[in-house]
């Protein structure tokens, strides 16, 4: 069975998934590196820089888990680029270089759509005007059987959560307060009573929830 | 020194230390008892009510810290009782019964006042109607010497971090999305710049979230 899953999604501890104010040298707005902090120290996030080291512990083993058997990604717009309106700077590809970490289809959610795009290494970008549930059809349908992942932005997983096809989602609480941006749980008021929840702290000071349809 | 503390104040994923539409028989309204499941197993709590056994895990570790050192308690009116504006109910103290677990002074922020209410146990209900660096000023005086606890609710807690009048916060994270009621963290963005934070997660599912100030 092809599952829709969310991983490594940072949130602070009064719920924000990005700060304020996002522009092309600050993908999370005031936010800026804090969110990520405990990601960015991971083996898994350095191997797809391509560099070398990097911790092996829970964090690390967290953060493992959000490639294996994806065969698509959905991500917002917003995730893609700060770009708004109709697409001004078609140069731009993503935050990721020539050769971005995804490895799969990718399906980037856009009122104004544009031809697709094929990157080095597998990734390619499609542009769609759907709703969720639209858009997760082409999207397991890319993805020949393996599971999906919701990339996110903030509103991308909200939207998929209110319409209930998320089944696995890995959220980590980072322990600051942002106060200004893009709340994750708005909308969701219950959402313990479809999932089994478990949570664990690690030495960086976050902590990891994860999210398991009953 | 006498330090200015919060325990075992529990709050949803989403930020909520209370629910929606508080009455007698539901002092934290549509949360109804799930802010504090963790809580309501301990020894701790057991023995506040006179009764024996309850766990002796690190949940129960947290909870006991809530007495030990406190010689008064600031407490808002919501905390109190469910009634608004003018006293109606003169026979009303609290949800604690004839002898409350404080056992010491409390001090009760409202806008109407009335005299001081004492009860069994060493408990002392004080109705002030003071900012918060006043009616500190009061408790410390009355704490001779020992700390003082903010018991809540949300507000309380929010206007003494607001004034960086809080020396240690122990915040419990229960994984739950309540979607409405009072925000703990409104207004508090940078917060975590004034604290140490360290977090746990325990079997119960929670995450207890400390705060010693810098």
């Amino acid at each position: 069975m092809s599952l829709v899953r969310v991983h490594n999604f940072a949130v602070s501890l009064d719920g924000f998934g990005t700060g304020e104010g996002q522009t092309a040298d600050e993908p999370f707005g005031h936010a800026g590196e804090r969110l990520h902090e405990w990601y960015v120290e991971t083996r898994t996030f350095r191997e797809m820089q391509g560099r070398e080291g990097g911790s092996r512990g829970v964090d690390d083993a967290m953060a493992a888990n959000w490639g294996s058997g994806i065969g698509a990604e959905i991500m917002g717009r917003n995730k893609f680029g700060p770009q708004r309106g109709p697409w001004q700077d078609h140069e731009w590809n993503g935050w990721w270089g020539g050769n971005p970490p995804f490895h799969t289809p990718v399906f980037v959610l856009t009122h104004h759509t544009r031809p697709s795009v094929e990157m080095e290494g597998g990734t390619t970008f499609h542009f769609v005007d759907a709703p969720p549930k639209e858009v997760l059809r082409r999207a397991r349908e890319a993805a020949g059987g393996l599971d999906v992942r919701i990339g996110g932005g903030v509103t991308v997983v909200r939207d998929f959560l209110a319409e209930d096809l998320v089944d696995f989602m890995h959220i980590t609480v980072v322990p600051i307060v942002l106060g200004r941006g893009e709340r994750l749980w708005d909308g969701t008021e219950g959402l313990e009573e479809r999932f089994r929840i478990e949570s664990v702290s690690t030495p960086s000071g976050v902590t990891h929830v994860t999210f398991t349809r009953r």
